[in-house]
């Protein structure tokens, strides 16, 4: 919020305009997908026509790519939260998995942005299949580089995998999402969580 | 294949071009989604005009939902292929990951439709929700049984949490296919599979 605040003094009417139809389909998008959002629902949401809209993107698939890394720098955001501050690199991925398991991205329902368009996209669109990727990619760059960082200050095992470690975290916690969203429980995620969270202690840090 | 043969002995006409309809729409919608669909990609696979469609079914959703529930079908028979002759319990387990990880759903192209239509029904259209649950519930189920099984029997160990292994496993599995569908690679599913072959040898036999 505060980011987009300071933006605002640099940006024109119409930036602001762009900034604001982004911001209000990104809920959107997220929620019913790109193919499942109608230019009426966004109409309702930016108080704008078709014109207004579309004067400002060359096309829903534009909207939707630049409303896709918008909410994915929301969950980004929340999943880092707090990790700067954790100067142990094992304990800063146990932070990792729990931000992702406890705490929603304020401002945009619908799970997690990666895997929806992911899903949607694994076989469709392959501009958001592009983004997807490189969403996926700065994901797992993370954990791979938490992961080398830790070897060598001695925090992880030397034979810690970062890559495979990356796959399992992701992989459990998207899975784990997709089944408590299914279930409109977090339970599962939970499990999941607390499954991690013993992975990281006995297989990856350093005893 | 064969036992659509079967069943087609004692089909009427009308039952017939029904369960046609219900085979084509499966493909489809696991590939583009509920709202990625259109009536003329059903028009065009079927090869019938819209009266022919809708002269079976009362709505696209009562259609997608028979399309789920077959897709399902064919998706939970190629994980089980094989396990009912694998006398252990573990080794049973063991299979049901690999099947998933190494064998493509024949005639079902676009991956999981748990997947696909938990993640597009999660907040949105109630009925495919059910029938996604329904799916998740005959998993779970399956693997807890297994579990329960194993541990009468001592393959498993006492301690051994079935409804645990149930999550790990159907998460893990999902996610991986989540990333590995996005980068059009099996090295990820590949990589949750080693991993959860190698929690059932080591947290979950007797040993």
């Amino acid at each position: 919020m505060r980011e987009r605040g300071e933006k605002k003094g640099r940006m024109s009417k119409g930036e602001e305009t762009r900034q604001h139809i982004i911001e209000k389909a990104a809920a959107i998008f997220n929620q019913r997908g790109y193919e499942g959002t109608a230019l009426s629902d966004l109409m309702e949401a930016t108080k704008l026509r078709k014109g207004g809209i579309y004067r400002h993107f060359e096309s829903k698939e534009e909207l939707a790519a630049e409303a896709f890394d918008y909410a994915w720098g929301l969950a980004w955001r929340t999943r880092r939260q707090g990790l700067a501050e954790i100067p142990n690199s094992v304990d800063r991925l146990k932070r990792l998995v729990r931000n992702f398991v406890e705490i929603r991205t304020p401002n945009l329902p619908g799970g997690c942005p990666l895997m929806n368009t992911a899903v949607e996209a694994d076989d469709g669109n392959a501009v958001l299949r592009g983004r997807a990727r490189e969403a996926l990619g700065w994901w797992r760059e993370f954990i791979e580089n938490t992961v080398e960082a830790g070897k060598e200050n001695g925090e992880i095992r030397k034979e810690a995998d970062g890559a495979k470690a990356a796959t399992l975290i992701i992989a459990g916690l998207e899975g784990g999402l997709m089944m408590s969203r299914l279930m409109h429980s977090l339970e599962t995620l939970e499990t999941v969580g607390e499954f991690l969270d013993e992975y990281l202690e006995t297989q990856i840090r350093k005893i």
